[in-house]
């Protein structure tokens, strides 16, 4: 694999190729063409072809896709054959919501730890996972050797709150606060903005519908 | 502008722009070099110049980008200037999760509604947001004009739901589930998957960071 030249988009759709042969595995299909593959995960073929180029995958010309054959080898670049924890850091209404999604149905990702400030919570079990107080994160996030943290915040702690991840040797943030973190160059930060989930959609919604497709 | 070529990544930007903007307007400051742009919103210039020329957007050589004028310009591209009203179906723990969640601070978007069948919820309020039972949808939808919903129901509930919606005249489902649901052409569905977004975030810090930037 060229890895240098894989676009952002591609590794993008890697976990929904990986999900799909997954799901065709589970129900016992053992090969798919070409077509119905961008029919049943709604990409279209020249996309997936472009992509499955760049990867070095891995279909026959006349006979489609060994179902087993790209289970395993999405399963492998996308290091689903070890498990990886993962904090979560804020624990009000959004940060209950995600320790309680249960992110191992569908991956091999699993909230291992979370985090706050309020004593009320800090030493409680959040559906199944501990609340440590944010001052034991350096410590906790060591032991337990996690670099990835689900930031839940509020927007104004949103800062302070990265400088300490940061400071405790996290290496990726998946933020959900609609803020943008300064972080070092070698941390890398995700953004899940809900708001400009719904704001993307609705544009398209109202502009002319000959934009090319999603 | 010119529609047609705007490609859906710029697009995907807009509220990041429009946001970005917003904020310095109400910090007080007037212009802004596309250099400081750049390091405010984390988007390298060269996109930053690539996506302002696709919509027309609005710098000038020397000088930079006048705030107001780029506050007015994506308020105007994103519809801002009038508020728009979604709807959330599935009132669990996301969906409280959103209900809760501020919209409205950083977008004109609100939502206006919930659906959920269980009859403990149904006919309260939560967040200040009504919740019906799904029988009413197709009623309180044309009622209340909305064509825009948050998919927040369970997996195995997903593709029923969003045909009920597409029966009542939806045209836009923002899907939080993880399942790919089959909707008529002229309905517009986006994912948000969470377990998606960690494994690409994870992916990116497995791999060697040459890969080219967010």
């Amino acid at each position: 694999m060229t890895e240098n030249i894989v676009p952002n988009a591609t590794i993008k759709r890697l976990p929904i190729y990986y999900r799909y042969f997954q799901f065709l595995k589970d129900e016992g299909t053992k090969k798919i063409s070409s077509g119905e593959l961008a029919e049943g995960i709604k990409i279209d073929s020249a996309t997936i072809r472009r992509d499955f180029s760049y990867l070095g995958a891995l279909g026959k010309r006349g006979y489609g896709y060994d179902v087993n054959e790209l289970v395993d080898f999405f399963k492998k670049l996308l290091n689903q054959d070890r498990r990886t924890n993962v904090a979560l850091v804020g624990v009000g209404n959004l940060g209950n919501a995600l320790l309680n999604y249960n992110f191992s149905r569908t991956s091999n990702v699993r909230i291992a730890a979370a985090f706050d400030i309020d004593p009320e919570i800090v030493g409680t079990v959040k559906s199944g996972v501990p609340v440590y107080d944010m001052n034991e994160i350096k410590e906790q996030l060591e032991l337990q050797q996690i670099d990835v943290c689900i930031l839940t915040v509020s927007s104004n702690a949103a800062q302070k709150t990265a400088n300490m991840l940061v400071d405790a040797g996290v290496k990726g943030i998946l933020n959900f606060t609609p803020i943008i973190v300064n972080v070092p160059n070698n941390v890398r930060v995700h953004y899940v903005d809900l708001a400009n989930e719904l704001q993307t959609l609705i544009y398209f919604l109202d502009h002319d519908s000959s934009l090319d497709h999603e």
